[in-house]
């Protein structure tokens, strides 16, 4: 397929323009077919372009004259929907002007322009924010919903494990992947009336995944499973207590290092290799979470995201686009519908 | 007060009578004035205090033939309550015979055991489990609820506020905890109508406790706040995955040292400093979670705790033994009746 073309709200976002466009300028270098349409101050933009030769090259401005801050809720953001540029980006990826968007944007407000922009898919009763966390395995793992949704059904976690899977594929290159759900504890009888209904269809169906039961916080970080369903609140507490915790033992360990004379020569011997802890905890590599379950690729950048880190994000939505992660979900809920005939998955499905 | 006399289920937990006899031999050795009741297989507890002098001779034993293992589902537990150690020791603090009870069994057993044999305390509707969690702060943070009630109303958040504060003063000696909501986000408008419920009858209301909102699990470890709440489900959620969390960081950073040469020698400078983030990480110097609420103390310690472990369970039995917990809990309910006149908490507390 052609090359990517990936808009860009270039006002959301703690480093405003100037993060954005540096973000693409290491986007481009790494991959330099990608092409940009930049969304906000066109001045502001335009002057941060002039320091990027390559990609004022591969790249056009829209104006957009508002701007979605941090504490703006959904309802003030979907009103400024056309005139903001976190809206007019994401009206790019629906008049096919970019095949995705990237916004360091609010997330509540991101959502609610995505949702009412692009539509959710059919047969996705809501879309979910999915990201990849680190782990101790061969690859990163796939964690749904982040916070998208702070109640969820059976279903709602049903299809999160599809949407979830499908994106396993896409983004990991894992053919099947395997699946768990969030829970507080092992066994069948644990959890919610809504975790036992949605393990109970998700390993009668036949589906393009391995469902392994339930999976607890604490092995989060294993490896064990390419995917964590969940809904919003439970994950978004795991996804913030795992970024806490991991930010703590890094503190204390730095107050260990800074203890005493002794240490501070061990901390400069170790330097180099703890290095390769601060790469691979660093957020900046895990940055951009994508909302799935839209007519669109929409990708989240954290507000506080490094050049690095923006481009991370762009790079995760130019793999989805590459990869044609809808296609696969729309694939994979197809196959869903086919083959989850007369079970109890069928029941919760049409719910 | 006279001296703690407590009940030990010393067949709970992974290690048998051996861990629970030298727990307690330790407690004893920090504690001189505590008494013990061992309950279980009394040959095999008899063999064991053999090897302990003073400890024999400042405990009784109890036989119960029956043992309650981790696989043991609660109605299991509930029908042996009076043949198992578990409910053996449970039975001696509603007799009077001890003044707390320990055990390293299966959590939901022991929580099912314990209610129906103390019974919740007049004006709660159900029991929290709550422990002390390590932090950047003064202190550590108490947290509850982890894992004993699924689903929660704004009364259960109110009454384990209510409850967890009465824990921060009796188990950290602060006269007016600062207590804080575990949410998805700190706006007023973010989270569960029940989050939303609870959070403004707590702001209203009169209470031995500062109400600070809501705290998000990037922040669980900052020491910022004394008391975090949560319903079970998300409490349990956030404890694990901070667990798993700080496993996978030490496995990350043990990697890192063994990497090279250089960074091998840099871990043996960096040795005794870098025993203090493991003092501070392990999680037995931080066992003994407590389940609120029930007429008398039952304290919970990790199946798979050592020594230390149980001798830190069994301490932190004896504190709230010495500090009347339950009195004080009973107290902080009292005035918050007395004191959450025509508000909105009213309304919410008499549901």
């Amino acid at each position: 397929m052609s090359a990517p073309r990936i808009a860009i709200d270039a006002m959301g976002g703690d480093g405003g323009a100037s993060r954005m466009v540096a973000g693409a300028a290491l986007a481009l270098a790494r991959s330099p077919d990608l092409r940009f349409l930049f969304v906000g101050d066109e001045g502001a933009i335009s002057a941060e372009l002039g320091r990027h030769e390559a990609l004022a090259a591969a790249s056009e401005v829209t104006h957009a004259a508002d701007v979605i801050t941090g504490d703006d809720k959904p309802g003030r953001a979907l009103r400024r929907a056309k005139t903001s540029s976190m809206g007019v980006a994401i009206a790019a990826v629906k008049d096919g002007r970019a095949g995705a968007a990237v916004s360091g944007g609010n997330t509540g407000a991101l959502m609610a322009t995505a949702k009412l922009a692009l539509r959710t898919m059919r047969g996705i009763d809501r879309p979910a924010l999915a990201a990849l966390l680190p782990s101790l395995g061969h690859n990163d793992v796939v964690m749904l919903d982040l916070g998208a949704n702070t109640d969820c059904d059976a279903r709602n976690l049903i299809e999160f494990a599809l949407m979830g899977a499908a994106y396993a594929r896409a983004a990991l290159d894992i053919p099947r992947p395997t699946v768990a759900l969030l829970n507080i504890g092992t066994e069948a009888l644990k959890g919610t009336d809504v975790l036992k209904d949605a393990a109970a269809a998700l390993r009668e169906a036949q589906l393009p995944l391995e469902f392994t039961g339930f999976i607890e916080g604490d092995r989060l970080s294993r490896g064990e499973v390419d995917v964590i369903v969940s809904d919003g609140f439970s994950g978004n507490i795991a996804l913030k207590t795992a970024e806490g915790t991991a930010r703590f033992v890094t503190d204390l360990l730095r107050r260990s290092f800074e203890s005493s004379f002794r240490s501070k020569m061990g901390f400069l011997l170790s330097k180099p290799a703890l290095h390769m802890l601060k790469v691979h905890l660093d957020p900046n590599n895990h940055n951009g979470a994508v909302f799935l379950g839209l007519n669109g690729i929409v990708v989240k950048s954290h507000g506080g995201a490094d050049d690095k880190g923006v481009a991370n994000a762009i790079g995760v939505a130019a793999k989805l686009v590459r990869d044609d992660l809808n296609r696969r979900i729309a694939h994979a809920l197809a196959d869903y519908r086919a083959t989850s005939s007369n079970d109890g998955a069928q029941a919760i499905a049409a719910q």
